[in-house]
């Protein structure tokens, strides 16, 4: 809650007044999602109150201080928390209880159970449906979460004291992980769920404010908001998947994997857009989000395939590339492979659902012996800390290696240097199904592409 | 062959000269694919023959009349026919030993055990084989064909008296029913495979000489060629079961398939094109070429998951429509169902792998009794006759009928009538799972969609 706000607190009228034109905003969670939404709003002149329950990340924010690697999220964070329109502080019932216009934007499901949050959300639910309101509050979930939940939170609600007149909004984010400032404030479309006519009307009054009126947005209701969040990512997870299996199919066959890219994507119905071969597709959102349009939690029988195809054509891709590195290598005991990259995209510091790591874990299970190299990464990141090597010099990593492996696209391992790396490695095998190695430059020094 | 090149036959210089500058052309097949080739190349001034197996369609052809709808090639066809710059012939051992570029476009696979026709190749391979020639003539495939099948065709030649010397070139079609000419004369773009670098140089001079140069033109070996052709269609198909699957659970959620639809495609990595729900995807080309990529007869072992995957979607549609109407109309035996639209797709009369004859066989093992009307198809089809009542006037077709399905959402059922349908029908059921009705209208006279 801004402190101009807090001052004026006994005067109902100029607050009530102060809502109806720029309403006082909380965002609850301070990850990527929240944070775009919260800063944008602040940069457009809404007071922004973030809570987020991780004591580092709350007193760095309050620093003004991103604790991801965005470049524009992180510089317009600055301004407004420098501007005051920005405040960040611990989850604070009486913030949550004052508020009238609440973003939940908290990791909602457990990111190894894939189970929804149920404790978060019942406490936010208590806290907010715990006091009396003259205008009932809006609620608005950004997160991601399985198809009917919505349904379960205006349950939780409904048995709070106050809860059942409490609006609920599903308004789903679709935001690229690195670039969640700029698609926040240009989204290709807004979604806007709700089982109640003017339960969106202050979302909507906000959007009105802040969007342009070129930007589509899709009314309808909480469920099926919640099955285009989730759809959409399934049909990116579906898309790559396909290229992705049609590339293996190629690596298998000694085909040319660039061609036949292009030559299906030139197709301008199917295009080349976002249609990379790789090691699968990762990060925190496609794969999960495949696993949540199945949930057992979701209470209904339906089995999406398009989503079990995915995943499956992702498990493929890995024991193939095992079985490939097997037939070159041997048996991968004690055999020291390198892995550049562990990010689960290029140009981003961010492990979470890594093909790479994923990668890894099976290479481990083998008894091979991993080193990762990323020019992003910290030595504390989580994925990789105490159970593989992370080594920032690049000689050391590849020193003595059976493998190379190009695990994240980084821009920065096109200008590697196959002269200097053939001089350290033991084997001379490379993995890049990425395409991001010049294969003739590398083959002349010696080195065979598995 | 064009008379004027036989009256020359004695000169070989002024032959050789004619190859040179523009060369005579042999087309094997006058499916939609050989016909859209061969009048393109005979309005940019080639002299072509069509060679065709069936008596009827060659007759037909030679007065110019095209033997299936498509406007604008029924247009060049008679033109070109009239001007004798295309010629339609029966297959004739002499044309297809004369014939220096020879494009074959035959239906290169049995339409029910999916087996490739080898026995029409190995007559094509020994035809052409059996004259020596001064210069090799080249052979361009241009049907679709299982992942290696040039590598047995390349046999097939290998084996003849003088086959060996032939060029092989892979150039797969990727036109759209209905478009055939539209999309042979401004294709996406022009896939040309071949195993030996000169093969292809033949068809590339004939390609530069009538396509302008900003069309793309991928080259690639022959196996790549094939892949590329069966995968454009396997991405198809496996897109449409995305959005086939998504509108499945949104029927039987009872949510709101418009809305989802739209906010899923509203990402412009996803977009809306080539998105539209349906009784699954169908036609000569898509299920078929999803079964192809996995033949047996390809010599892999690989099993594309994205193309059983699409099938299988296919399938689920069609058992899960099947138990909601049984949930609304009881047991089916002896039930008349009314399909309205027996073509693959609006606006032709091609019913090839038409979706609602799958589904019409489906539900006539159930017991119901099936009366189609479709305004664009003759009571000859092939499909329809002997198995399925065909009735051409709509009031017949409905009359006590249980259901009313769309089968093909030809735009002329948009303008139906339910005031007047509702006094025909038994019981007041639809199915529309295009969404081409105005479904509120429908409601208003007691229709109940299912």
């Amino acid at each position: 809650m801004p402190v101009n706000h807090l001052l004026l607190f006994q005067s109902h009228l100029i607050i009530e007044f102060n809502m109806n034109s720029k309403p006082d905003i909380l965002v609850i969670g301070a990850g990527y999602v929240g944070l775009a939404s919260a800063v944008f709003l602040a940069t457009k002149g809404y007071h922004v109150t973030v809570a987020e329950k991780n004591d580092s990340t709350v007193s760095q924010l309050q620093k003004g201080k991103l604790h991801f690697r965005e470049q524009l999220l992180a510089k317009n964070l600055k301004q407004v928390v420098n501007s005051k329109k920005l405040q960040v502080s611990l989850p604070d019932k009486k913030i949550y209880q004052d508020s009238k216009i609440i973003f939940i934007a908290i990791d909602s499901a457990n990111q190894s159970s894939w189970k929804m949050r149920m404790g978060s959300f019942t406490k936010i639910a208590q806290w907010i449906g715990g006091k009396k309101h003259k205008n009932a509050p809006v609620i608005i979930l950004k997160s991601t979460n399985i198809i009917g939940f919505s349904e379960q939170f205006r349950k939780l609600l409904d048995k709070t004291p106050f809860g059942e007149h409490i609006k609920l909004v599903v308004n789903p984010e679709f935001l690229r992980e690195g670039f969640a400032f700029e698609d926040t404030v240009k989204p290709w479309r807004i979604i806007i769920g709700s089982d109640n006519k003017n339960d969106a009307k202050p979302l909507l009054d906000i959007y009105k404010n802040i969007y342009s009126s070129k930007i589509p947005i899709v009314k309808t209701d909480c469920k099926s908001a919640e099955l285009i969040k989730l759809a959409s990512n399934v049909y990116l997870a579906h898309r790559l998947a396909f290229i992705h299996e049609i590339a293996d199919f190629a690596r298998l066959e000694k085909l040319d994997v660039e061609s036949i890219k292009k030559g299906i994507g030139l197709d301008q119905r199917i295009g080349l857009d976002y249609f990379t071969p790789g090691l699968g597709f990762g990060g925190s959102c496609l794969p999960k989000d495949c696993i949540l349009i199945n949930s057992d939690e979701s209470k209904n029988s339906y089995k999406f395939e398009s989503a079990i195809g995915a995943m499956s054509v992702n498990e493929k891709l890995i024991k193939n590339l095992i079985k490939n590195l097997i037939k070159s290598l041997g048996d991968l005991r004690g055999q020291k492979i390198t892995i550049l990259g562990a990010a689960f995209k290029s140009e981003i510091d961010d492990t979470r659902g890594s093909r790479a790591v994923v990668l890894a874990q099976a290479l481990k299970k083998r008894g091979a012996k991993i080193v990762f190299n990323d020019p992003y990464l910290s030595k504390s990141e989580k994925l990789i800390a105490g159970t593989f090597t992370l080594e920032s010099d690049l000689n050391k990593a590849v020193k003595a290696s059976s493998a190379i492996i190009i695990g994240t696209p980084h821009k920065k391992f096109k200008s590697l240097k196959p002269t200097m790396l053939a001089k350290k490695v033991k084997l001379q095998f490379v993995v890049d199904y990425f395409g991001l190695l010049n294969n003739a430059k590398w083959e002349k020094q010696g080195f065979k592409f598995i």
